[in-house]
């Protein structure tokens, strides 16, 4: 089924612990398309400049992501320019942005993106997300929607007007307290769904996502990785993985959302082994496999049979 | 199979959004013998004072709990008084501990006490853990030891002591980090294993757990609760059921540790529901059950099967 995103095209100038890269490819519709492509067709809607380099353009060509809504504008490409923490990983500053050929973008759909079956709004100014939902022909069967602090704190009323059309929330922790003012991450949900979005995807990095689908909640813990080179885009490569299966397997029952958690945490996971896309560009599906396979290996545990008690001890008073 | 732990029993003074408590019946042995009560007998070794009440006796007894290892001393219980942040539960600050009877407290074990099968030395001073070890009359199948920020701080080199001598280590991340001062934490947990124990519990929380076991990795996250009373005693809790069911199974396999695991996340799960143990000593087996397979409902998803690929769709280039 046909899968269309609308983000962010960016160079990122990053600096970690591991070492640092100048203006390399990223953006939220970079990573979401490029970890998507492993499971479905993807279509871009996004911005870039004239001095965006045809060696990034031939990157995402190469792994067959429709580039007919990639618009090239007179000006620069949006740049981002981040410090993360060198003792803790978690900790991120944002140096520079330059919103540049981003700041009169207004995303043109054609005839046939407005007929896409499945809608992603990364990260990106809410009132760019709405202009894409007003321009779809029928409602697409899901519609997810990713944000960050940025928005919430300046443009809240707007965003929330976005959330309002939407069936999937992904926001970390610390993002959904805020939008919320409440800290218990069920009740913060539980706002959020009365809203709208039938599903929030709760993102909690090194300890992975909670999803909280109706009455169906489901807890997935981050694949464990010891070498965190480049925590950029992981939030978007994990919406990738996510809705580029829901996409492919055209199946959006709480048991095929939970796989597609799953998905995208392993394609999340993968994000921050390298710079910019440098991992997550060059995987083969064993490899995707192989990890979800490991996920299943982290999380798994025997279950009670019917009947079955944990306790054949019965307490004896002294 | 026998249980012993050693720890502190206390009365606790607690304050948190949800109400407060004076003098309550708290302290690590005391959490964790009530929670590993429902799956195997436990020793309890450990000293009050004086002023220790029958009622507070009794419930332990009514629980099957061994008190030939609960001293009675001139003078006061162990008394800490703590203040949890309305606003984020996590978040504690101590406001008084009076050590009391523990000053001089030197443990005693019994003839019987000293052929335990599993031991777990709760969070108490590594003086009194180690005199509990040495008088141990052959090693049990199975230590395990729990510690906190204040021991790690002030007594390290005694820790380390005792650190090297157990089987399986549980840590909170924060202590981890601090004890080893790595900020990854798998390979904090590699540098702990280097000191001996080959099971390191990390305990996160919210967030759950990690366990690694040699090679094996294992995560489970919290069960979901909404209403928090009161954080105390939540870990000790944890380490009740793990050891209890371990203990009651007589079975150290990873298949079994994970399965303790889980046992202990259900038992910290009821600890936070109730100031001291007014929710983990009035439960049934049937919510125990119950909420055993409550984890198995959060955390399963389809798994691949031989063969199957995630990946049913080949890139094509554009």
């Amino acid at each position: 089924m046909s899968l269309l995103v609308v983000g962010s095209v960016a160079y990122d100038s990053v600096s970690t612990s591991h070492g640092s890269r100048e203006e390399a490819l990223g953006g939220s519709a970079t990573y979401f398309s490029v970890a998507s492509s492993y499971f479905s067709e993807v279509n871009l809607v996004a911005v870039v400049g004239e001095d965006f380099r045809h060696t990034d353009r031939n990157t995402l060509l190469g792994h067959g992501i429709r580039l007919d809504g990639l618009e090239t504008a007179k000006g620069k490409t949006f740049r981002w320019k981040g410090l993360y923490d060198t003792e803790n990983v978690n900790n991120r500053e944002t140096l520079d942005t330059q919103l540049n050929v981003f700041e009169t973008f207004s995303p043109k759909l054609t005839d046939n993106q407005i007929k896409s079956d499945y809608l992603f709004l990364a990260n990106i100014a809410p009132d760019l997300q709405l202009k894409v939902l007003e321009q779809m022909n029928t409602r697409p069967k899901l519609i997810a929607l990713d944000t960050m602090n940025f928005w919430i704190d300046d443009h809240r009323s707007r965003l929330t007007d976005v959330i309002k059309e939407v069936d999937i929330l992904f926001m970390d922790q610390d993002e959904i307290r805020s939008f919320t003012k409440v800290s218990n991450i069920f009740t913060a949900a539980k706002k959020v769904r009365e809203l709208g979005p039938r599903i929030v995807v709760v993102k909690k990095g090194e300890h992975g996502v909670l999803v909280i689908n109706e009455g169906d909640i489901f807890a997935a813990p981050a694949f464990p990785i010891v070498d965190v080179i480049d925590p950029t885009g992981a939030g978007d490569s994990f919406a990738g993985g996510f809705m580029g299966y829901i996409a492919n397997s055209n199946n959006t029952s709480p048991e095929s959302i939970r796989r597609a958690t799953i998905v995208g945490t392993v394609m999340g996971s993968f994000a921050v082994q390298g710079f910019s896309i440098e991992k997550i560009q060059s995987l083969n599906n064993d490899e995707i496999d192989e990890r979800f396979r490991g996920m299943v290996g982290i999380t798994s545990f025997s279950a009670l049979a019917n009947e079955e008690s944990l306790i054949n001890f019965s307490v004896k008073q002294n």
